[in-house]
């Protein structure tokens, strides 16, 4: 009989708006017994993400909604602690997709096999996971970067803003990041090599929006929406592009309106391009993606910045940190 | 000495918001003295489009600004009557682009030679130029329609939306139309097809537009933007296409915002495409559109409606009636 003891944290109750802790519950149970094929994963790590805070709605947007009363899932990178799978040996580091627990029974195929001596087994989580992938196709695929266009991103400090911001200089853009704070931007401008910031806190965003893209811009890389890419749309120029990443609407609820800048007016005079996507969309090509990333990121071209919190009951508490802008590239728990 | 009169019409002031009469102002002068290689062309027919009200402003959208006191120009078909070019001769049918007046002279290469034998001469204003070019590139290009989809159209009875409307159709979709009188809607259903239709005017849009696309839509061919779009936008399936063709607000001005339902969230959600676009992006593919539609319309599988006033004088009329809904399919003034 197994004396471990599993725990979990369940969805308690949906948000109405901002998520707080009260929606989150941890519960303990049994750690589950494998069956032929399985492996028994211990978490080491779990990712945060703010496109989790969608599935908790009791509406389907990008993915079916989580349950009530079951565990929360989403990116995790663990050890196995058992197998009755020949090719996964005990020891093994591996990541998937996971409820929110202690220990996980996944079946091979559910699983990547990672390869600590090639890159951190964070990275899995971040830029070598689908935050990074989410960099790679929507700038590459819907972008289009060619070298001198003027790129603007916006949460240009978060998981997938840091990684657009550099693939931007490396194909020749001229960068322009829009983040939270001023210590965002000293870390996008001088360890990424942005070429402006704009704090959207501080001053006239329209002002500097002008200042920082007197050539217009290009590509907007739009991981949040609302009144920042109120801001940003004015200024494209034609045959712009604006891949949609992030909209803080769609993590309240669209059964409430998100009113703003209707963008039509601006696209149409310009013949520019709007694309929502989702780094599922390109799951054929992952495998192409995380070679593309871990070339760069193996010759120093790509840089990546972690904020991890320790401890597992910790969690909720991260998870909530990225509605508020606490982190500063991707956000992770390690769990032991 | 030429004893012909020349009468031209000018831009005499800028609208604030929608055109009145007294924005246009008549003007006497001269026939024009040909030189070589040009030709004189009597205007038989004038072609007033939505877009030219954008042209108005002093600010640049689509293209310049018309200039005060100069004329208003447009999709003009005329008769060669002096030739100083070989290959055109006196009794020539043309079509180019140019000023709104009796006479105009014209470079051999700004104009296409019409054959009256192979469709009517109106067609080249209307169905087989720059309305049927902008529905053919539109849709195909951009909304990419595939048997079975449904395709919702706004400003369906206007010259483009009547094109777009059948070549949905052609193409094996259900076609939903949005236009703003019962006449309209009827002879969109009974003369070209449309499976159900809106009128905007009156009852709930929304409700309307759910019992018409029972399976959500996947390509919203916009004329309008505004509020109709915003009761569209909604009910986008996974993957749809939005060619933006036309936006009531910049025929106003983008100085004023267009305030409204921010798309972003659905497109995020759906992983849809929102593309501005304007006919001339395609030019170098007129010839291949316009023997398309040649040979549908040869076929009889393509039918067109064409509004037409008479009498030069009676332009402005002509023009501003398109903001007011008046025609029905394609808007002409026959000069003569």
């Amino acid at each position: 009989m197994d004396t471990r003891t599993n725990r979990q944290i369940v969805l308690a109750s949906r948000p109405a708006g901002m998520a707080t802790r009260e929606n989150f519950r941890f519960v303990d149970s049994d750690v589950p017994q494998l069956k032929d094929g399985e492996v028994l994963i211990r978490t080491l790590y779990l990712s945060v993400d703010p496109y989790m805070r969608s599935r908790m709605n009791d509406r389907k947007s990008y993915v079916a909604p989580f349950r009530l009363d079951e565990p929360i899932e989403g990116g995790v990178v663990g050890e196995v602690v058992e197998s009755k799978f020949d090719l996964l040996k005990v020891g093994d580091i591996v990541a998937g997709f996971l409820p929110w627990q202690l220990y996980s029974l996944a079946k091979a195929a559910e699983l990547m096999k990672l390869d600590p001596n090639v890159a951190p087994i964070t990275t899995a989580l971040g830029i070598l996971g689908m935050p990074g992938l989410t960099a790679y196709f929507g700038l590459f695929e819907i972008g289009r970067p060619q070298a001198g266009e003027t790129v603007v991103v916006s949460g240009a400090a978060g998981a997938v803003g840091t990684v657009v911001c550099q693939l931007a200089k490396i194909k020749g853009c001229r960068v322009v990041g829009i983040a939270g704070s001023e210590e965002k931007n000293e870390y996008l401008r001088n360890e990424l090599g942005v070429d402006a910031t704009i704090n959207y806190k501080v001053g006239d965003i329209r002002k500097a929006l002008q200042e920082a893209c007197p050539d217009g811009v290009d590509i907007y890389f739009d991981n949040v929406g609302g009144e920042i890419s109120d801001a940003v749309i004015p200024l494209i120029n034609k045959g712009a592009r604006i891949p949609l990443c992030g909209v803080i609407s769609i993590y309240n609820n669209l059964e409430k309106p998100d009113i703003g800048l209707r963008p039509q007016g601006y696209l149409l005079v310009k013949s520019a391009l709007m694309q929502g996507f989702m780094v599922t969309d390109f799951a054929p090509r992952y495998k192409e993606g995380v070679a593309e990333l871990g070339k760069w990121l193996a010759q120093g071209k790509l840089k990546y910045a972690e904020n991890i919190i320790e401890g597992f009951e910790n969690t909720p508490e991260a998870f909530l940190g990225l509605f508020k802008g606490e982190n500063l590239g991707k956000q992770l728990v390690k769990v032991v």
